[in-house]
């Protein structure tokens, strides 16, 4: 079944507001094998709207549309969907009712826009809305389905959770599919293409790789379409199979995770607390870690020492060394890391210096050198980066690449284990 | 001119990547007149390309694709253009030595697929790409322009500002729209859209104004259409006028900067340094100050005692108060600003502590319950929040609301100047 996501408002057209309705579609349809296959916004416009809902019609298995019902909006999509199917729009009494009794117990009048949400399109059959007044409307003929939706996302997910995703999978002729994703980190794209250049060109035909790229990292996606379902799911496990020997570690977790979690999991598995110790990282490294809910559970925290006075203030840098080697250098991201491992009486902890950009390189240290350092008090691991001249950029990556480090790190030592935190 | 954004890319389709770039986009097209009448989004097969591209060509006088230029196999996107134009691919050295220096640069060696990056329709004006290995195409013919970026978001706005932009805004055919964009922070869409319910009614039709909202801010965007400039202009001003006389100091800036650029030119004025001590937060305080290139004229560092024990070691934070008011309390932020204050020597300094959530919250201390304070050796103001049950939003509208926080302070004590910073 093939499907096209139909979002209708001028606010997504201007920049105003990010489509995420048409993410959570396309990740719930995929879900129950139904492959979104186009995505069209146009604005409030009734011309508009009816031009890609003939398109779609026609061209498509199943449109959903979202956005323009509501009481604030002119139900615009309404009128669209009534003078596509040649039908009325008729008062649907049961809604009404249902409106009333939500008004009457929080206490507040209906307005005239109220009433005129109930006129609904004579064929449309209509799916409640637990979270607010305007329901949901399929309309199915001729093998076509038409959802509408209202725009406001927790109403649409509700709609489609309680009532529409379970009439979808009741519908003859879906094409399962089957995904694995595998998570690297520490690789680039085009590195990572020419290893697979000779696999990739094995797939059969019904099988896909996809490779889907952020800053230090990329998302490898495994989709096999069709078929029956215990040979694609084998066909998919032999090829992640695959992938796991040619890049091993660089693999760090599948499917809906991310770094910082995974590297979380592994420090609780182990009961390692972490501190961190940023100079050009600003703190982005301890951002990042945070950003994982029960991340207090193993994460005691950071000095930030972006003075050259607070390294040696707070993490015992010399002056010496910094006079000799210079802020941005394999001395003094290790003793960072050895510093804050004291201070924070840590188990393992992550340091960062660096030239961020986009100014304040010198031919010696250029815009994008960053030293990095992981450990403990017996071992400590450092790398030297050569990224570019994007600010953001390199501190972002350097961030994800000082979290995988660490991880290959605990990896490379199976035997030490922590004692926990507590708070 | 109407435009058609073409975005490419199965991993959009399957919900894996949300469409922020079209957002982007919207925003930055609709800044220099330029109206985007309807958003695509296609899969990565020829097919569906051209298709779209045959549409948006005829219908439309400018089509943006997004997507699909990369050193990978899906990157269909140049001979769909090819074969639309009905021209060949050609291999452009330039390009080719580019990315030859950029690998030279960072010590690593190229791919064919690199190589394959440097083919391009016969028919393609080259844009560069400050960012990354492939450039941006321009295709003009029979009063349509075609322009083709990368899909990687700062690769994509690099090109746009740098490249594409410049040259759109030389078109004919444009409506000119003069803007004025007042930056607000600590007020929220709603309270905002009520104190200026009156002033928007007043404003005449070729006059809009647009809430452009984000964590803690919102960008109020005043446009003129069309018309005498010299008469445009003086409108503009006088409404922009009339928003500073209703909103004062939340407005911190106008046009292209960030609250963090501000306060950090806030600081350099005033000579004053900075520290932060973080804990809810975990780094994302500090994160946002250091993301501005030229920060460490002003900024110290931090410590982020994301563990108690660290609030009273590094801190100073009594155990005596921590088991009295919990970590999450006005005494506790004051303390933590003095701290930090003390330990580092800074003239003025920033702390939150809170829960972040989504767990962790009691009756007394639900989450979203944040406090931060502000202020000097002599002046401490602390501020309560009370946000959502979003971690993500939780953090990074309190990193935005304790840097406004600190301006306003500032700007409350113009007596106060500082020695400086010296690195």
């Amino acid at each position: 079944m093939q499907a096209l996501l139909l979002t209708i408002g001028d606010e997504i057209l201007l920049g105003q507001t990010v489509d995420t309705n048409s993410t959570w579609l396309g990740q719930a349809l995929n879900a129950i094998g139904i492959q979104v296959s186009r995505r069209i916004t146009v604005s409030d416009q009734l011309a508009d709207i009816q031009d890609a809902l003939n398109y779609g019609w026609e061209k498509y298995d199943l449109v959903i549309m979202t956005g323009g019902l509501g009481p604030t909006k002119d139900d615009i999509t309404k009128k669209a969907i009534a003078s596509f199917f040649e039908v009325d729009l008729v008062f649907h009494q049961e809604t009404w009712d249902r409106i009333l009794r939500i008004f009457e117990r929080i206490k507040r009048p209906t307005t005239e826009a109220h009433r005129e949400q109930c006129y609904m399109p004579a064929n449309a059959e209509l799916l409640p809305n637990a979270m607010g007044t305007a329901p949901g409307m399929w309309f199915q003929q001729d093998g076509h389905i038409l959802i509408s939706l209202p725009g406001v996302p927790y109403e649409m997910m509700s709609i489609m959770q309680e009532e529409a995703i379970p009439r979808l999978e009741k519908q003859p002729g879906l094409i399962p599919i089957f995904h694995r994703t595998l998570l690297t980190a520490g690789m680039g794209e085009s590195q990572i293409a020419s290893r697979l250049d000779t696999f990739e060109k094995s797939l059969p035909e019904h099988i896909k790789l996809a490779y889907l790229p952020s800053l230090g990292q990329v998302r490898l996606r495994l989709s096999a379409y069709g078929g029956e379902s215990s040979i694609r799911q084998k066909e998919i496990d032999h090829f992640a199979g695959l992938i796991y020997k040619e890049f091993g570690t660089a693999i760090y977790a599948e499917g809906d995770t991310s770094l910082e979690a995974s590297v979380g999991q592994l420090l609780k598995e182990r009961g390692l607390n972490l501190a961190t110790a940023e100079s050009c990282t600003g703190g982005a490294i301890a951002h990042q870690i945070t950003s994982v809910s029960g991340s207090s559970g193993y994460y005691l925290g950071s000095v930030i020492a972006y003075h050259n006075e607070l390294k040696t203030t707070q993490l015992g840098v010399l002056p010496e060394e910094l006079a000799e080697f210079g802020a941005v250098s394999e001395p003094v991201v290790r003793q960072m890391v050895k510093g804050v491992l004291q201070t924070f009486h840590a188990d393992v902890a992550i340091s960062a210096s660096g030239v961020a950009g986009p100014t304040g390189g010198s031919p010696e240290k250029p815009v994008g050198m960053i030293w990095i350092a992981v450990g403990n008090h017996t071992d400590i691991r450092t790398r030297e980066l050569r990224l570019g001249k994007d600010r953001q950029k390199n501190i972002e990556t350097t961030a994800v690449l000082a979290l995988n480090e660490l991880r290959l790190w605990i990896l490379d030592h199976p035997e030490i284990v922590g004692t926990g935190i507590s708070f």
